[in-house]
């Protein structure tokens, strides 16, 4: 029973929180009366003096205390006495620990955000840098049209700004202290919860007790938001993957992000980033295992709910590594914009720069021009040769209205130039969104 | 191959989607300049009778054209020859599907919204009348402290208002048009994506078109929110069935949401209530399935986001199905507030009240407080009397500091009364924050 | 990098796998003449060694050395030198570690086996104990029949019995060595790979050195045979909780597996049934991510599956912890049983009862009894009466074949002993049961 | 409410074997008396006669009877009058949906295993046209060391062979019949379950009515059985994704299995191995979403079952069309076995062949080999050669003891005929394994 019942062994990670709340809520108490100054300031010194103790590595949890709130509540009495006997006046453990879960999620996502927003920078520096570097843009892993790396580098970017939206939101609507909820029912004792509110930085206190012990919707949020950022960097880490593999051979990463074969030194594996890959199975597993915990439990408080904690401790550590990993990856990555140019060229990739010349120009609809492009790319293939290789003649032959403008649109470089449309990948486009990201976001302060 | 590949059997639900970025590409394309009024003209009525066939049923949906965006452009053309061979111009079916999934998603959001409003209406206005109904208030399914009928309801009415905001988070974030950027790298037509995201009520074009054809989080995003409004209702749903159980008989549910056994007529068996608690596992399922979908995808485009539309279809449905009936049986139930009241005394259920009126009076401190307050319960559980069946003398044997004001605390409606910390369950909160909610959702329409 | 990388801290674990891994290797090297026998010799006493350094807490884990493979091997080299740089001929950590984690796995199973085979002793001595007791059988949580308690606990042993069989058809499964396939493409060195499986218990070599060294379903096979388990259990830890609940009163549970609530001290909270409930969650996400991790990995090994072994030691502790708390919860509880038969024979439990006698006797159709069993019902509940109470002229005004036979089915007693088809809850079929399975399982050794 | 309840819409999927469960009852009460010869034979003709209304599409569902079971028994009521009324003797809802529903995923795991083996047989016998031919054997998607083609295609054939094996033994665990188990305590008409149970080709009847009636384990575990399957399927799929890309270029499909984009005529677009490789997180979720609603349901039957068949159908039509679009693609292919040759030679890929001659030559110990490889490797790197084109010379300055055969060894033919140990890649292995696992699976018979 006591093995399964005690939270000491993962809840201690809550200890900062606690001392926090239990400063803000002897604080409240002496406000109202309910402690006296002293009594308060006896507490105060108490809790920091724990603190201290724990910082420092000097204090003994005990499993038979179950958690860290009974740990440190014990110790208290321990040292100052009566008065932190009076401590969990007009509180419960029920209230208690929401709060403090509130608060290390809230934490969380701050450090998270951080690190996000580090990513971010990462990457728009680099995506300057390779603003005009030409790359294979993809579809169904086929060459399709050429983009540049910096445009393709921008695109996690976008998704990696909406994780971060998706975050603040989750701590904007978490952002409300249940102390003063007691066990479900409120209390009966005078007690200012705006007080207790405004001194651990929430918005407002919680509107209902029983609700405030009861539900955990801000932590499944936040492991939400995280499996949706794993998903991000999961799709960011199979393209380094692919990259660094010999037959793509766009980058490389440094040992600092590889690893060598035990059996094969040459080799370069690119472990970190499939580790990184992997995290977002950790971080969905995390997810779906709390939401199943939470289906089907009646109001209001049940230890089912003890089991929230460990998946978002679990599910933080996998993201704050994955981000980590990958700001390190981006800074360090060196592209081969060679090899990724003469890919790009390959395949018939201004196809559609052809189809959309002939409707632009002779003004073709669109469906016929590019029944003509088919036409001609299967003129090129036969040949053997690049659509820019094809004569004038060749293509009159197909369509009589095509003249000699049309080998303007078939190089790669006038393709990527003539996707100006905002949000496309022209050069000049993509230079001025990473600017507009870094300049957003802040100068890089790593 | 065309059984796995083609789409249109689910995708054809995106008509009116289709049809309405149709008008809007149409008349944007007029407006620049690529599109002559009257083509413009043509597509329009081209397009509008299209719908009409739709509505009516007088549309012939074809496999073989595979989805619904090429049985539109392709019925169009027959209709209308060649402007309608035009309308595909500086667009892609990969932004067009992009475009039309996120407005199908934007009205579905609109309309789940719309119902859990009203079910927080039907909530509140049955909290008003149960405001100061005594029930018990469990914790561990064990009978803790009186909360009143009115509170707990308004505990789901929390829980629901967050489920709104995520909704409506996830509605600002998706509010972006990719409708532009084409296969994946942009275009080189001159259009104006700002005047085709205003058209279809978007707040702006995406930023970057790699990643408006690639990315499906606002689908994630939205599956998420409803994984945590099915959460919310498989717990109230999971109470409705232990409350209209025998051993509890706390409510009673009309045959309008009970079905009779085959074998036993007179059983009232709570069958909505059953598949309200189940759906919410389909609804997990559903965005589980996705985000397993998209893990690991590599830009842009891939097939593999073709399954992004059942799950968002199914736990649409799911989740408006369980709204309704929740609603429904939430205006239904009838409460035996008696039995509700009996339940809420036994127990000790007011040993908290008495502890909190040591602290508060005769100023023990609250673990001693709780210690006397064990010892008292311990007596009259021995006795086989309520806390209230002591003699004055009695309590005082084990503390004499207890005065005849300890009466006053004892029964179940001063124990109510008393919690008016902010968010208690005293009578008075409670009728105010229903009322408060009642003024915040506005009339209740239906 | 070191911080993702790093795998020792949670792979120590696999370390007496890797050791008896080692040694089967060193002795299958010697046989096949890669080892000298003193080489063999070294290899194997500085390995026992280790094992007993690491046993008794002496050894140092360096997270340098990244993994238990390497700090092993590490140390082996350090204590006996040259020969223990041999040991590593003609494998890799890749049929290592798909070695060791084989062998933990299948060692889990067969703790989790033994543990599930105790539950079920204890539920079968305790329905042997109550194979005549009534209580209400519930369907969608109403009284539908009489049952007994017996055959209730029984039903349990029937899906443990499921878990066991796919618990045993996993380690059948599992039971194949890949050591000896190299890093993936098997190796030229002469070894005998026959020899090593049976060393190792395992019943052959696996087929494919490929497969061998990528394919972790060993570990999903397992994760989702405790996902099932996990789900019986929560099914019946949500009818422990129900049932120890005031409402119902069937059980009491002592303090072995209660806790009383921080502010009321009379509650006996169910906090280890609540707790086993909840532990299904935990597992299925541990299931649920690691298939999300292998989803679409390319062959053969990659680092993405190094996130195998965490959820699976994961799962594994919550599922022998929740077997435990349920196993000692069973042999705990104490049943109410007067409280049980009350129930048991209220809502008109016998209708059924009644209906099938109209069938059997005077034989009417079975629509057509359920039709006058109905009317009889109603008239029952129109009276405030049970279906005993009716007077035989009443019943013979509804259907006037009914004759006095009929009171003889109307008790609960009468309704248990009649149910005697197979699998039927007759308290004869319920004792036969019970003793069958505790034949089956042996003596409780514990 | 009947929009939530009623199931007809998607439970009609169980005609066939409601049909064929019904007879086997009316069957067996003939057998046992409670129906004449005469009832029992009006009762055949008139369910076949409704099998042949259904088959032929002439039969009328109705939503307010439900499901199919009411549907059809009034059908049949309709049909033959009284006698039709006595079929529902001795058997309620509860367990007739229970046995329909067994026979529907038995009938599902056969068709399911069969399409397994047919695309074994497709796989080993491509396997065994390319026994021999090189490709590059991946780890980390780096090159490691040369396999065969064939090699390669048998771990998936491996990986198969465990899905169907555990299809087998959940068919097997699954292979008890319900029906007799009546409501949830078993009947007292006098049935024969074993009778009916044998004419259904189950193997016993259950042993325990409210298990029967409530527990779906079953369907569980054929769902977590496709998980597997598809995740097996996600990963071949992922590999043909990335061969027939054009940076790898080591297969084509044909038209038959990929798609044109609609605005690049020249692409052949993987769609089917996308589609294939996103259907495991479908199936998935049907897994999951199913285990959710199972969580923590007390017996005996609830209405949160209904949930159960829509995931087993859905997740069934998705492995039946993934296996038939794999089995297309692998007959399809066409391998540039020169384009994977040329890779599998490249990256030092016979460096532990080099290493490992070391140690079975001049005996080096396996550390020190693989030193002595690392260096040679970083000689051969520094001069921009093979390990082939490094002169003996230069090897000796590294190892003195290296001499003229080491070259016999680091060519990828030499390489791939020197793994010989048990499951390794030597062609002679290869071609023997997949021989085997033709014989085993028998003739293709498509």
């Amino acid at each position: 029973m006591a093995d399964i019942n005690a939270s000491i062994a993962f809840d201690k990670t809550l200890w900062r929180q606690d001392i926090r709340g239990s400063l803000a809520h002897a604080a409240m108490l002496a406000r109202v009366g309910l402690l006296t100054a002293s009594e308060e300031q006896e507490i105060r010194e108490g809790l920091n003096g724990i603190a201290e103790e724990i910082a420092n590595d000097r204090f003994e949890f005990s499993q038979e205390l179950e958690d860290i709130h009974m740990n440190i509540e014990a110790r208290l009495s321990e040292r100052i006495g009566e008065a932190g006997k009076r401590l969990h006046t007009a509180r419960s453990r029920n209230d208690q620990v929401a709060t403090d879960f509130r608060l290390w999620v809230r934490d969380a996502i701050d450090g998270i955000s951080g690190q996000i927003a580090a990513l971010m920078r990462s990457l728009a520096t680099r995506a300057r840098d390779h603003a005009a570097d030409a790359m294979p843009g993809f579809t169904h892993l086929q060459v399709a049209q050429p983009v540049t790396f910096g445009h393709h580098l921008l695109a996690y970017v976008e998704m990696l700004s909406r994780d971060l939206g998706r975050l603040g939101d989750a701590r904007a609507r978490l952002n409300e202290c249940p102390l003063g909820s007691a066990a479900l029912a409120g209390t009966s004792f005078p007690i200012d919860r705006h007080f207790t509110a405004a001194q651990l930085g929430f918005d407002r206190p919680t509107a209902n007790s029983l609700d405030s012990v009861s539900d955990r919707d801000f932590a499944l949020e936040y492991l939400s938001a995280l499996s949706l950022l794993g998903m991000h960097l999961s799709r960011l880490s199979e393209e380094l993957v692919l990259w660094c593999s010999a037959p793509f051979g766009f980058i490389r990463l440094s040992d600092g992000f590889t690893t060598g074969s035990s059996i094969m030194p040459q080799k370069k594996n690119p472990d970190a980033a499939e580790l990184v890959r992997a995290k977002v199975g950790r971080i969905a597993g995390d997810y779906m295992g709390l939401l199943m915990v939470m289906k089907g439990l009646p109001l209001a408080y049940a230890k089912d709910t003890q089991e929230d904690k460990e998946p978002v401790f679990d599910a933080t550590e996998a993201a704050t590594l994955s981000l980590a990993a990958m700001d390190g990856m981006i800074r360090d990555m060196v592209a081969d914009t060679g090899r990724m140019r003469d890919l790009a060229g390959t395949g018939f990739a201004t196809a559609t720069d052809l189809a959309d010349w002939l409707v632009r120009v002779p003004r073709l609809p669109f469906r016929t021009a590019h029944h003509v492009t088919g036409r001609l790319v299967g003129m090129a293939e036969a040949k053997g040769c690049d659509l820019s290789d094809l004569t004038l003649e060749e293509m009159q032959g197909v369509e009589p209205r095509i003249d000699r403008g049309i080998f303007d649109v078939l190089t790669v470089d006038s393709s990527l130039a003539s996707r100006t449309s905002e949000g496309g990948t022209a050069p000049e486009n993509v230079l001025r969104a990473a600017q507009l990201w870094l300049d957003r976001l802040g100068e890089n302060r790593s």
